[in-house]
């Protein structure tokens, strides 16, 4: 992930918290010439993602600050781990604190809930991908972060993949012209997906043909029948109801993806803290 | 809240999701004039916010779309409730439906988070308020989502008041000094709180004075006793460890304000559906 | 193409002329309530892009403005065709003229010039495709304006596809290596397209497979010998040397699609003018 | 030229080719820890402009990236000649690649074709001047290359310098109203220019005055008579019908200004290659 | 002026007074569905400028707000005058009150100051004209508002029009090479203006010559003997300690533009008032 | 103050200056490699704010500028004293010159008048403090300056603070409701100010309390009979009819705190020069 992608995030983050009056708390307590050196502490156990992140925040607040970054992304810690080492103006620390925890936490939630989702399904053929339900103006980082767990990716948005869906089959008529028509029209590097979710429209949908067929919401009876229809004729992807709890079971089916929305929009932010060295 | 303050979030949203080259899946299956009519639908319980939110979303897209909103933002409904219904081109409501869904779920599982602590304390005297510990660029509609939800909003930023934590206490050398040196500098209108994590750092603070103490991590028998020291001095605030299960047992301390992270780094997301109506 | 795709190129566009100091001469020399009507009137013949564009650019200075499109994008029309209708205040349609037609000449020659490439692959199985090299800052309305001139897009930046080209593989150490490790990191919605420049790599492509081989400057003798070797197991691509003279022989060895750069960064400008109605 | 006239134009570009989802074909294929040296070469003779563009696109990239220009903006080279050498991290050069060709060649496009005009006209009075017929928002970069080719700048935008046009003449009823109107209201820096069709619009011009007389669609003969009734009372500018095959007949007339859209909106790209040393 | 030369002063105006937390005040004293009618009055007598600006802050904070301008700019009011009518949400014209003034009463203030000016040199040959002299990133409200107090506008910037001065004469050399220089690398319809500081210098500079002469910091004697001696070559320009005092003085040395910083740097804000309806 | 509070104001001020042309002056009379040395100078007596925000405005331009601060922002300065020592591209300090003046000599205009206030009221109770009088998009320079000259920072903006005014008044009734409902609503940080105009206005906030009362446009006498009436259960602030010729008389009935319109909105500008070493 290059800084260009996700630099925004970091100037806007800071922005919302800086306003225009700026640290009040800091440059009212604290000596303009005080320093400090802390270290970004995991206050629970998990896989990381967002350190190269979060020392950009330092950075963007202060080129001076020394930042030294003690694991990697896609690590897993266990709690009390040091993560990152900081040191330089005492304002420049605080100033970029919250931001910078406020990044890793959340992206390090995200990376650890995917990597409970991909220890689940071991030894199975599934790869776990997210989706579009992602945290707004924030998908870059999360769709990283969801890499670092293990996962892989679903497309970035609107722009990098067909997917057509039941809302798109009601208005195109059906299967066949809603493939059809996407087809003569995208260029030829752009894959289509469709979702369906019945059997019958699997098999309309086996006529026509696509990359990928999303089987969404069923049961891992109706999966491991549609996997057995599909037969290596397309990627078999699976979506609905995927849990921690429940994610086993639909691997089981021969399915060739498990995307889950709950990774990216529901993941518990990792719990982590800036200790001053005192 | 003005739509001034949250445009730009909506904006950086559908830019993530149309990217460059729009929404292919829609421009490629479904006609320029077909149209069609949709409700957004609750998939849980909860209590509501973001829906003027969502609204604009839509009209983002194309202010000819139709749009009504059923429900209003701080409403309790059940899972099945219509919340909106909105009419138009086919291609526009596709184009917005998930933007709209993720702000929408985003800030409904921020109030409803909330609304279970307000539950939880009702009867004593303690308010429930969030924290700085907000999703990165979302801070302002997370805030709102809290007060929906019937809690109260501590700061926006480092801007609007001052908060004296331990790190600054390290760096100024005594509550003392912290806190006069702020109140030399900032303005007449701001607003002091104070950290403290003991007893004998509260009795400190009680002799220089501050408009509010937060008791940081403190078990109920110490906030008890944190309270009675306080004795109306100023206002109190507890946080560190607020749950659903503990946050009754903080309340019954008797201290003012309950501060909680929870509500807007970790509220699961509002489940929410876009019904076509065939 | 949605008009939030291309906006901010009109505001920046209009930027550029209007400058802090905005249209001195119609500010100058013409009443603020003098009106009139006038034409956007083809001086040459060609294929259009861009209708929609330039409408928005007059309507982004006055939505006051009257404007109606008279032909349709995609549409093949002779020289002095009218083309658009405008009426409102002289000064907005002035202060709009010069940006409307600098889109516009540049959209519809890019038309013109992709539709004379696929006028002259009449009758064989080959598509004409885009490339990256795309004026700087234009390229979604280069690409839009390919599709009007019948060709379709490659992809549309370096995020949506895989392009393993010569220096990747010099970096990679083999076709094989850097095949096997982008397929392994990439989303499974994301295409390859490798690039060959001689028969030998073709055949060790073939062992590890891909979506698409980009055929890089090779004969007519050349291609015809890789298209047979391909034998359809993936898309074929030929580039390099394409001109309007030379794009029939290409085609005619049975590759699916021809990429073309100078479809967009060569393509002459369509000549236009904006007759006033005295 | 400051590189804050620009520096926007690049990270558009950048942007536009990065997406949100970055440069997955180096990211899929190439070691974080490969680096590489390269070579931009002249695929074709002419003249260069933007070599201090290119060069600040590769370190927009990677500050690290080392970029060492070896000819000058302004400069003639023949086909094949090295023009910057650049070594650094094989995914940044990559990243950086396109961008940095894409500017490169089409500002030593636009400077080519100035060269070329300007080559025509040698010996004559007449000096070669650029039109507001730019790429959207590529002018100042396409404005420079005309510098860079020989050629002048015409003004930069409407904002500064009054040009009085036939449209003006038709809403302010005659040259007299139009050129005393436009006078009394823009600041005494200001040039003014008038487009005339005729040599009657001409002497009627003659009386009111102005700094320039623009010559419009005039044939040789007719320019000549034109320029001696001027008789050196205001500047002469020719435009219309500008070619290479034309110019110098026009330039025989003893205009001092010859301007030309061609050189701006329809000059070919000039052929560039990154070839990596391997 | 057209609104998009402004519309991000007004923009980012309301960002600096609303910030992310919004008009607290007003959400939380006035009901949502309260209305009210206001005047926006002058508090003193003069010159007014920003009529229409003020009309679009209300408008930016909502379009339902009714706005009637009762002046115009460029009039000449007495104290008590009412200015503007606003009707419409009460949250809405408080919300845009302070903005709304800010701006009214710095650009009535430049205008009011300007006009002072104006009248000052009556009956004479003198015009007063601007500086680069502007509040920044408010330059293009002020120069309207210099234009509405009778005054003209010098160049808006480094940009259009070139300002040789002693810093730069040190750098160039000489007079002569300064002028020759920049002749040669500039546009033909750019204007060369040249400082000059002595009687010496002028007479260099009628050898060379030039569009307009800048006579800094002379007395009046010294002004009379330099008009004298450029007898019409160029325009003269006088700057240096003009105030409201000494301005006569100057214009009656005949010197065609005396120019002043103070309207624009130092001018007292114009004093207004919006009340409200009771 | 941090950087990153005041870059965009920098960043606009400069695109102003230099617009799309950039520099014609400088490019076309200096020598590219032609370096110079230069002080800025102050050419009155005052206090000084605004330093570092210069200095600032010679780097953006210039990384390799080197700029040395003689002074401290706050400090009080005679006429003539130097300030500023820059050295380096006499292009780079020509293109930055004016700006930097133009902010320098803003902020220490209002940190000098904001100092005549402060020791107007030298040895009583009372402080000078700022409004949301401010230039448009400068707020947050100018509360900086007033901090330098000896003031104290008002809110910000609509944000950081409630405060009921008359028009609030009237919206809700009464004091009463206005109070108790801005209570029921903002968060608990948040400091809340009441205007009032009356004795009697004032009688009834004292039964519903505040933390600050505004008393505008009171006489001395009014003032005083105020303050008594508060006696300490709120701070008291004035506002009013403020000069510098006023406000000791003010200052002498009590109040706490008096603020001022005139030290942000029309302060004169501080008279500096750029004084080029020859």
């Amino acid at each position: 992930m290059h800084q260009s992608q996700y630099q925004h995030i970091i100037d806007r983050a800071l922005a919302e918290d800086l306003g225009s009056a700026g640290d009040i708390s800091s440059e009212g307590a604290i000596p303009s010439d005080a320093t400090a050196a802390a270290h970004v502490v995991a206050r629970q156990e998990g896989t990381l993602a967002g350190l190269e992140v979060a020392r950009q925040v330092f950075l963007t607040i202060d080129p001076a600050t020394e930042v030294r970054l003690l694991k990697n992304d896609g690590g897993r810690v266990p709690s009390e781990a040091k993560l990152i080492t900081v040191a330089g103006a005492s304002r420049s620390l605080l100033m970029a604190e919250r931001t910078a925890l406020n990044l890793l936490g959340m992206m390090s939630g995200v990376a650890t809930a995917t990597a409970r989702l991909v220890a689940a399904v071991a030894g199975t053929n599934a790869r776990v991908a997210d989706t579009r339900k992602t945290l707004p103006g924030l998908r870059v980082l999360q769709k990283y972060a969801v890499r670092m767990g293990g996962g892989i990716n679903h497309r970035f948005g609107l722009f990098d993949a067909v997917m057509i869906k039941d809302n798109h089959l009601i208005a195109a008529g059906s299967v066949r012209s809603a493939v059809e028509s996407a087809r003569s029209r995208v260029g030829h590097a752009v894959t289509i997906e469709v979702e369906v979710t019945s059997v019958e429209q699997l098999k309309e949908l086996l006529v026509v043909g696509a990359d990928i067929v999303l089987l969404d919401n069923m049961s891992p009876e109706l999966l491991r029948e549609a996997v057995a229809l599909v037969d290596g004729q397309m990627l078999t992807e699976a979506s609905g109801g995927v849990t921690p709890e429940t994610i086993r079971a639909i691997a089981e089916t021969g399915v060739d993806i498990i995307s889950s929305g709950w990774i990216t929009h529901s993941a518990p932010n990792f719990d982590l803290a800036l200790d001053f060295v005192s």
